[in-house]
C-alpha cells in the first residue's frame, strides 16, 4: 500500500509539508513524495476541441500523473497562496485535462474512488479565507468520483512557524486514521 | 484612460475572451490587452523570509506588473479550468508576492484602489461551482485595497458557444457601466 | 401550470417583491403566492430521531407545503438578513423535516426534479456576501434532488430602490426564461 | 469572567450542545447558558426605514440581548438544520436590526470586539456544506466588529452519536484555549 504526498510547495521544508509528514507518520505503508517544484511542468494548452486532440507535452507531466494513478492513497499538500493553490499546483492540475483524453492511461477510471486527503496552510485568517480552496478541491475531487475524505487547514506564516503549535501538529497527526 | 485586459486564456478567441471584449466595447478609453499565455512567467519560488529577499527572475513578469500598474481600470478574465483561475494567471499572480517587495515598483501604492472587473467561464454548473474562485479574487483584491467593482460568470462549453448566447453578452456589455 | 413564489420578506412591496413581480411576469401560466409572514409557522422540535416520530403541529406548515408540492415551479424569494435567509423562510424550511416523514404528504417524490428558482436581495456587497446563502439553497435543492435552474443576487437598500434600477429589472425578468 | 453559550438546538442534550459543553469545560470564569428554544422570540418585521422605527415587541428578545451584551466571551452554538443556522438562531439574530436601533441598549458599541467563538454540528458531509453557514457568521460578526475567535464543525447525526467521538470531543476542548 503507498500514499503518495503531491506538494505544491515552493519551499523545502516549509510549514505546509511538515504537517503533510505529520499526517503521513501514521500511515500504515509506503509513504512517496512528489515535489512539484523539482519538475518540468507546462502550461496546458486547451485542445479539448481540436478535432487532432491535445499536442504531446515534453515534460514530467506524463510520469508524474502515472505515479499518481498507482499509489492506493493520495495526500494533497498545498500552501495558500493569494487564497489558492500554489501554481505549482494548479498548473499540475490543469493538466489534468489533457492527461484525461490520453486513452493510454485511462485516467478517469483508474482516479474514481482514490482516496483522497488535502491539507492547507497559509497565514492570513486562513480558516476563513482558505475556504474557497478547500471547495475547489472538493468540487475536482466530485467531478472525477475521488473519494475524498478529510481536510486539514493549517495556519503558519514565517517557516518552522508551524513548529510551535503542538495542536495543530497533532491535529494533522489524526487526519488519515 | 486606459483599460487593461489580463487574460488567462490558454486558447485565441475562446469563450471568455469574447465576452472580456463585449465588456470592453463600453469602455471610454484607450483598452489593451496582455495574453498572459503569450509571455513567459516563471513559478514563484517564495522567499519571502529570506534575508536576502527574492532572487530577480529574468522573465516578463516585472513587465506586465508595470503595465497594469499603470492602467487606470482592470479587467481579470480567465476560463475556469478545475474550478479556478488558469494556470497562467496563477501564477502570474503568485508573482505578485515578489513584486510586492520590489521597491522600485511601489506595488502596493499604486494597485491601492485601482477599479477591478472580473470575467469568468466556464461549463460545469458554473454559477454555483465557479463561486470559490470569485470569492478567491475577493480576498486578493481586499488584500489589496483594491476597488472590486463587480463580477460576471459566463457559462460557454465548446470553442464560440458564447456568440450564442444573447443574454449574456449584453450582460457582460454592462459590465463597466 | 402554476408557478409559485414563496415569499420570506417580512414586509409588504420590498425589494425582494418587486423582482419576484418582475421574473413572474414572464411565466405562461397562472402565478401563486405564498407571504410567509401572513403565516403561523412554529419552529421544528427536531424529533427526527425519536420513536414515536414527529409531534403534529397546529400551524399553517402542512398546508403551504401541499400547496408547494402542487405547483409545478417554484420561486424562492428572500431578503437578505445578516447574510442568510429570513428567520420566516428559515423557520418554514426547517419543518420540511418533519414534512418529509409525513407520509400522507410523499413531500419527497413530490418534491423531486421540480423546477426551482432563487430571488435573494440584500444591500451591503451582496453579490458577494450573498453566495453562502446561494450555497445553502444549492445544497437543499440538491439533497431534494430538486432542479435548480437559476438565482439571481439583487442588489438594494431601502423600500423601493430596486425601481431605480433597470438593469436589474431587466435581468430579473429573464429569470424564468 | 462570564461565557455566555447561545444554543440554537431544539432538543435538550443534543450532539451540538455536549460539544459546547465540552468547549465551555475549559473556560475559566462563570459559564451561562441561553437555550432559545425555551423563548418567545418573534420573527422581525422589518420597519428600519420607517419613520417611527420599530415598534417594540412583547417577547424575551430584548433581554437576551441584555444578557448577550453583559457576557465577556460568546459562543454560539448551533445544529445544521438543512445547511444553516436553526430557526431559532436565525429568529434570535435577525432581530439584532431592531436591537440595533434601540438607543438604550447601545448594542453595536457593547458587542464590538467581543470575543466570540462558534460551534456548528450536523450529518451530511458537514466539513464541506457547512461552510456556508461559517461564512454567516463570519460576515454577521465582521459587520459588528465583533472578535471571531475561532470555530468548530463538529459531525454526528443520532443524538447521542457525539459521545462516540472523542477526537472531536478533545478538540471542541481546545477551542477556546
Amino acid at each position: 500500500m503507498t500514499l503518495l504526498i503531491i506538494s505544491g510547495s515552493s519551499r523545502k521544508n516549509g510549514n505546509t509539508e511538515t504537517l503533510a509528514k505529520e499526517a503521513a507518520s501514521q500511515y500504515n505503508g509506503e509513504v512517496k513524495w512528489i515535489h512539484l517544484r523539482e519538475k518540468n511542468i507546462q502550461q496546458i494548452v486547451d485542445e479539448r476541441h481540436e478535432e487532432a486532440g491535445f499536442t504531446p507535452v515534453d515534460d514530467d507531466h506524463l510520469e508524474l500523473v502515472e505515479q499518481m494513478l498507482q499509489a492506493d492513497v493520495l495526500l494533497f499538500a498545498t500552501p495558500v497562496y493569494w487564497y489558492g493553490m500554489s501554481g505549482y499546483m494548479k498548473t499540475f492540475i490543469d493538466r489534468w485535462s489533457q492527461a484525461m483524453r490520453d486513452e493510454d492511461l485511462d485516467f478517469k477510471n483508474r482516479i474514481k474512488n482514490k482516496p483522497s486527503y488535502l491539507i492547507i496552510c497559509g497565514g492570513n485568517e486562513i480558516s476563513i479565507k482558505g475556504i474557497p480552496l478547500v471547495l475547489q478541491f472538493r468540487h475536482t475531487f466530485e467531478f472525477l468520483s475521488m473519494d475524498f475524505k478529510k481536510y486539514f487547514i493549517g495556519e503558519a506564516r514565517r517557516p518552522g512557524d508551524i513548529l510551535n503549535e503542538p495542536h495543530q501538529l497533532a491535529q494533522a497527526k489524526l487526519l488519515l486514521e
